[in-house]
């Protein structure tokens, strides 16, 4: 599962280079070209999956797994203060390349990115109503 | 494994409750009591893993299935244009609640939600020497 118009697919298949810290036979993890912290990776599913919505269970399932194993290394490497892993679906969401990848994001003290938006005030009637629904449609 | 302080082992064992859009032996979903956007929800770990380096790996390998599992059921019942999927370790990055948890953030065309920090322009010399080192820390 490729697609030919894909830069994640070209970077899998080695036509385009990349500094790549892991890869097996599911995943390659490299470093973000455009890092918004020191270490910023990203791992990569080698099939060519659009999003979270479109990616296989089976794929899902090593994902997490690896993207722990990478942050741990990455992070005893680094010395930062934290980690986000962060997953983005749409174009709206900050998906840019549309195959699906997680953002490893090393965390410093004095790095000055945010990633907490403002929150708001849990509407409790529509939490309870959606609640109900989405419990009724997964069990 | 509970922590006796913790807020989320609290929601777990029912001492406090939650709106509960999920649940299974390894996890509990819930809405976030101060949502980002309307729809945002956490998954909870049900042991008290304080992050993802605790976090055992028999449960990161259900983590992400069952996060896709519900985004699906999500989006499909808010109609939202997007999603991230946010996971944030350490103060610094964000973590609030220190009991491993993914945040399901919908995403909506005028949420005026940003999730995008401001990229930065990879140092050639300081990735390959990094990457080397974890290729073959984690080979």
């Amino acid at each position: 599962m490729k697609d030919s118009n894909c830069i994640f697919c070209k970077i899998i298949s080695g036509e385009f280079s990349s500094y790549t810290l892991y890869e097996d036979e599911d995943f390659k993890v490299i470093f973000d070209i455009s890092p918004v912290t020191r270490g910023h990776a990203i791992l990569i599913a080698k099939n060519h999956y659009k999003n979270l919505f479109e990616l296989d269970d089976q794929v899902a399932s090593r994902a997490l797994v690896i993207a722990k194993k990478v942050a741990t290394a990455l992070a005893s490497e680094l010395n930062c203060d934290g980690f986000n892993l962060l997953q983005n679906n749409e174009a709206i969401a900050g998906q840019t390349i549309f195959h699906f990848h997680i953002h490893l994001i090393p965390r410093y003290k004095d790095d000055n990115v945010s990633l907490v938006p403002t929150p708001g005030q849990l509407d409790t009637a529509f939490a309870t109503e959606l609640a109900d629904k989405i419990k009724t449609k997964l069990s």
